[in-house]
C-alpha cells in the first residue's frame, strides 16, 4: 500500500512508514487536544516538505484567525497560499443555507443538500490546486444535521464514497466529548478507514495527553497510547515512551 | 456436532476443535479490532486449506479497498474469486433504495425490504459458488433501522432464520460501541448461537487485546479471555495464556 | 410448603430441598451462562429421575437446533418426546401474527392477543402431557411489545397467573444486558416467586461464574453467590465454595 | 408522638421506641430483599401481642399465596382474619378496570379513578375492622401510572393525604431498582414521614444485606446501616453492629 | 454587607458572621438529611434570639405535622404563632388548582398561575407579620411542573426576583436526588445567591453526614465539608472538624 | 499574538503573557467556583490598571446586586460607571420578550430575536464606551432555548462571529453541572478559541478547587491543572503549584 507521510517523526513511525494513500482518517481529540494543529501540519508539511498541495475545509472557524493561529508555529500559511500549495476554504455558509431543495423534480432536504453543497466546493477546490491531502475540520456541523442514527450513517458513508474517489488522503476531525478512555464510540469511528485518537487524561491531579491509531486498516502499526507534546513548531510524539498511570 | 476450523490455532483450541457448523455465529468488536480481518481470515482459510467456498458481503466498505487491505496479509483474494472459491459481494446499494415496496397487495416497508433484498443476494450468491462459510460484515447499517426493540428483535430473528436453512456457517460481525468489560449487551448477543468477543481496554495506560467466546450452543469451549495480536499473516490467539489486569 | 427438585445437586442444597411447587420463577443470566441449559436439564431430570412431565416452550429458538444442542450432555430429547414425557412448542409464531385482533365486540392490540395465544398455546399442551414442569424461554420478544412500564407490569401479571392455574412449577428466562452486579433491576424479578440469577463478570482479567438465589418466597434458602460449571452432563453448582474476587 | 412497636426488636431499638403513630411509612427494597415479610410482621405483631387490628393491601400478589408463603414462619394468617384481627384485600383489580370515569358531569382519567378506588378500598376495610396498622405492598403499580413526574408526586401526595385522616399507620412497599448504595432516590422517598431502606450489595462476592432508617420525622434515630437476617420466624436486625466492607 | 444569624454556631463560623441579608439561599439535601429542621430553626432562632418575624411556606407537608414534628426539638411553635412571631402557610392547594386562567384579556397557564399565586400569598404574609426570614420547603412541586429547561429556569428566576422585593432573606429548599458527590448539578443551584449542601454519603458501610456551603455570594466563607447532627435541640455543625473517607 | 493581561498574576503567567486579545474565551465553572468574581476582575483591572474600559453583561443577576457583591473585595464599580470606564447592562428583558417576530417580511422566531437583541444590545453598549473587554455571565439562558444540538451549535457560532467583529476580548461563562473530571464536554467548548475550567472535586472528603487552561487558540500555556483560590482581594492562582489527589 502506498503511504503518506505525516511529516511527525514520532507519528510515522507509529505508523510504520506514514498513513496508507487516498483514504478516509477520522481524527478524535476534546478541545484544546491540536486537531487543528494537526491537520495543519500534515497539509504545511506535505506543501514544503514532500511535494504534495493540500486543502483545508473550515467548517467552524474563519480563515483569518485560523492563519494567525497557525502562525505561532512559524508556519506562513499565506505564502503557500500565494504559491499555491494550500488552499483554505471557508465551508461555514452551509450552516445558513435555508429550507428544502429542489434538483429537477426531486425534492432533497437541507441536511442532504448541505452535504451535496460540501462535496462539491471539495471537489472544485481538490481539482484547483490538484490536492493530494484534504483536512476537513470539523465533521461535527454537518453530523449533528442527521439526529436518526440510520440516516447519520449513511450520511458519513455518502460523504466517505464522494470524497474517495478524488484520490487525496482526506483527515477529518471530530470532538471527544468525554475525557475518559471509556468514552461510548461514534459510528464515524467504524466507518473510517483509520482512526486516530488524542487522549486527555486526569491521572490523581496530573493531565496526560497521548496519541493513539486505533485502528488502520491495510498497514500494520502500533496500538499503543504514545505521549505527544504540542510543541513551539507543532505536535511531536514519543513513539517510544509508555503512559503509565497510578489511577 | 460438526465442526468447521476456523483455521486460527488458538482459537480452534478454544473452541474444542471449531466452530459448530451450519450455525450463526456473532463478532463483537470496536474499531481497529480485527473483525474484518478475523472474517476475512476465515473465508481464506476455508477455500485454501479446508476446501470450503465462502462468500463475503460487505455492507459498508467496497470491495476494492478490502481486497487491497488484505494484501497486506499475503492473501490474494482475487485469484480466490477467479477460482469460484471465494465471491465478495458489493451489498451497501440496500443502503439507498428509496421508499415503499410492494409485494403482490402487500405493502412492506422499505426496512423489511432491505432485509428481504439481503437475503435474496446472499441466497442467490451462496448457490452459486455452493458456499458453506458466509460472513456478513458488519449487520449495523440494517439493525439500526430498526430503531424499536421489539422490530429489531424480530429482524434479526427473521435474518437468521432465512439464512440459517442454506446449510452454511455464517460469522455476522456487529459493533461494540464501548471499549470496557461492563458494555450494555445487545439482542443480538442473546439470538446468536454463538459470540466471539474482541475486547480492547487499558490498564493503567497499556491497552490490552483479548479475545473471549462469550457463548458457543452445542460445544463445549474456553470462556475465559484470551490474548490475540494482528500478526503479518492473520489473527494470532495465545490460547494458553491469561490476561492479567492491575487496574 | 411442597418442593420440587431440580436434580442439579448443588442448587438444591442452595434451595434446601428444591423449588417452591406452583410457583413461577425467573432466571436471569447474559448469553452464555446457561439459561437454556438449565431449563432443560430441570425438564430432563423432571422426566427421568422424578416422574414429572415437562413443556419447554421456546420463543427464539428452532427444537431442532435445541435438541442437537442437549445431545452434547447426552440428554436423549427426542426419545422423551416420543414417550410422552417432554414437549418442545416452538412459539415463535406468535412473533409474526398481523395486525389487530376482535374477540367478539371487543377489539384488542396485536400485542394482548400474543399474550393470550401463548397462553392457549401453553394451557393446551399442558393438559396433552400433564406437564408439571414448564420452561419458557426466553420471556423477552414477549415483554418488548410492551414499551410502556405500567402495560409491561400489567401483561406480566396477567401471564403469570394465567399459568398459575396451571399447578405446574414454571421456569421462565429472561435476558441480563449488563454483565456488571450494578445492573438496573427489572419489574419481573418483583413479580416472580422466586428469582435465580446467572452472574458472570470480571476480576482482574478472570471471568467468574456464579448462581445467586436472590429471592424464594416462601422458603428459607442460600441468598449468597455460589461458583458454578458448565460441565459435560450440564450444570453444576457448588454450593459450599464462596465467590472471592480481588477487585 | 405516640410511638408504635414494630415488634422487631433490633428495629424497635434503632427507632428508639418504635415507629411514629399515624404516619406514611415508605419501606424500599430489592427483590427478595424481605418487604412483604416485614409488613406482614408489622400486622402480625401488631394483632398478637399489641392489641392493634391490621390490614394487608396486596397490589400483585394472591391472597392465597401469601398466606401461604407466611406459613414459612410459623404465622396462621387465616387464624387471625377468622378473630377479625388481619385482613388480607387483593386490590389487583384495579389494574383492569376500563376506560375513562365519570363522577356526576366530571370526567375523571382511568388513573385517577385507581387511586380513588383503592383510597375508598382502604378506607372501608380500615372502618370494619377498625385497623390501627396498614401495609400498602406495593406501591409500584399505582406510581407507574403516572409518567409525569409532576402529576405522580401530586397522586402520592394525595393518596399519603387521604390515608393519614384514617388515623392508622402505614407501611408502604416501594421497588428498589439499583443495588448500590448510590441509586438515584426516587420523590415518594422525600414525600414520606419515614423511610426504611433494605439494602442489599456486593463486597468482593460477599453479598451483605443491611436495613437503614434513612428518614423518620419527629423521633430520634439510628441513621447507620445496621446488619439484617431473614430467620425461621421472621426478620431480625442485629442494631449493635455494623457494616464494614472491603471494596 | 448585612448579615442573619442562622443561631446555629457552627454554621454561622463557617459563613464567617451569618447569611448575607436580604438574599436568596438554597439548601438541598436527600431524604432524612434535615432541610425541614433547618429551615425551623433558622425561624426559630429569629423570632426567640433576633427579634426577626418568621413565614414558612410549606408545599408538601400539613402544618400540623410539622409543628408535632418540631415538638421533638422542644421548639414551642404555636406559642410562636400566637405571638405572632412566626406563621406557618399550608400553600399545597396551589397543587390541586385546576385548567387554564385568565388575567384580563391574557391567558396564562396553570403553571404559571401557580407560581403567581404562591408569590401573592408570600407577599401578603410577609407584610401581615412583618417577616424577615422566609422559609419556602420545598420548591419540588413547583419546578417539576416546568418540564422545559429553559422555562424552569426562567420560572426560578422569576420566583427569585420577586421575592427579592419583599427585603426578607428568603431560604429554599430542594431535593438531591443523589447520595454521591458526583450529582447533577440542578438550575436553581447557579440561580441562587447561595447554596447550602447536606451531604450524607457512604464510607466503606458508614454513612456520613457532612454540610456545605457550595456558594455564598458577597461573603468569605469556609468551603470545605463540615461534619452535622441532628441532636435533641436541632442541628449542630462541627466547624472545626474534617470529614476523612478512606475509600 | 496580540494580549491582555488579566490582572491576575498566576493566571497571566500560565497563559505566557496574557489571554489572546480579539477572540472569544469560555469560563466553564460550577456555582460558587468565582466564574463571576473571575468575570468583573477581568474589567476592574482592564479599567484600572490596563486602560481598557470593559462591558459586562448580565443575564441572570440584577446590577445592584453585582455592585454589592463586588464590594466585598473593595472593587467600587460605581465609581468605574460614572467616569465612563465600566457599564454593566442588565439583559435579562430577553427572557420575557413574547412570541414571534417580524423583520420586513421574514418571520423569526422567538429565539433567534433574543440572539439578535442581545447582539444589538452589547454592539451599541459597546461602541459608547469603547470597550475592549466584554463579559457575557453567563450564556446559559440563552443556549437552553435551543434543544436541538445542530441549531444551538450555530447559534453559539452566530453569537460569536458578530461579537467578534467588533474587536474586544470577550469572556462568556458557562455553568458545568458536573463536579467531576469525567463531565460530557459541552459544543460551546469547542467553537471557542479559549477555554478556562474552574474545578471543584473531593478527594477523599477535603474539596480542591483548581483551574485549567483547556485550550487556549494561538498561543503556547500551561495545561495542568493549578490550584487557585478565592481571597479578599478576588481570584489568585499558584501557577507552580501542583494538584495531587489520594483517591
Amino acid at each position: 500500500m502506498k503511504r503518506i507521510l505525516t511529516g511527525i517523526k514520532g507519528l510515522d513511525d507509529m505508523l510504520d512508514g506514514g498513513l496508507p494513500s487516498s483514504r478516509f482518517i477520522l481524527v478524535c481529540g476534546g478541545p484544546g487536544s491540536g486537531k487543528t494543529i494537526f491537520g495543519m501540519q500534515f497539509l504545511y508539511n506535505g506543501a514544503t516538505k514532500h511535494g504534495e498541495n493540500g486543502l483545508y475545509v473550515s467548517l467552524d472557524e474563519s480563515p483569518s484567525h485560523l492563519k494567525e493561529d497557525m502562525s505561532a508555529f512559524g508556519w506562513d500559511i499565506e505564502s503557500l497560499e500565494k504559491e499555491g500549495k494550500l488552499a483554505i476554504i471557508d465551508a461555514s455558509p452551509i450552516r445558513t443555507i435555508p429550507g428544502e431543495v429542489k434538483i429537477g423534480n426531486f425534492s432533497i432536504g437541507k441536511r442532504d443538500f448541505n452535504l451535496l453543497s460540501l462535496v462539491e466546493i471539495i471537489k472544485k477546490n481538490v481539482k484547483e490546486i490538484g490536492a493530494k491531502r484534504i483536512v476537513i475540520d470539523p465533521i461535527t456541523s454537518l453530523i449533528l444535521q442527521y439526529p436518526d442514527d440510520s440516516e447519520r450513517r449513511n450520511a458519513i458513508l455518502d460523504l466517505f464514497e464522494a470524497i474517495t474517489d478524488l484520490g487525496a488522503t482526506c483527515l477529518i476531525s471530530t470532538e471527544l466529548r468525554a475525557t475518559a478512555l471509556e468514552r461510548e464510540i461514534q459510528a464515524e469511528e467504524f466507518l473510517s478507514h483509520g482512526v486516530i485518537v488524542f487522549h486527555a487524561f486526569n491521572d490523581g491531579g496530573r493531565l496526560i495527553r497521548a496519541i493513539q491509531i486505533e485502528k488502520m486498516r491495510g498497514i500494520s502499526h502500533d496500538h499503543q497510547l504514545r505521549p505527544y507534546k504540542i510543541h513551539e513548531n507543532g505536535i511531536i510524539v514519543f513513539a517510544k515512551e509508555t503512559v503509565l498511570t497510578n489511577t
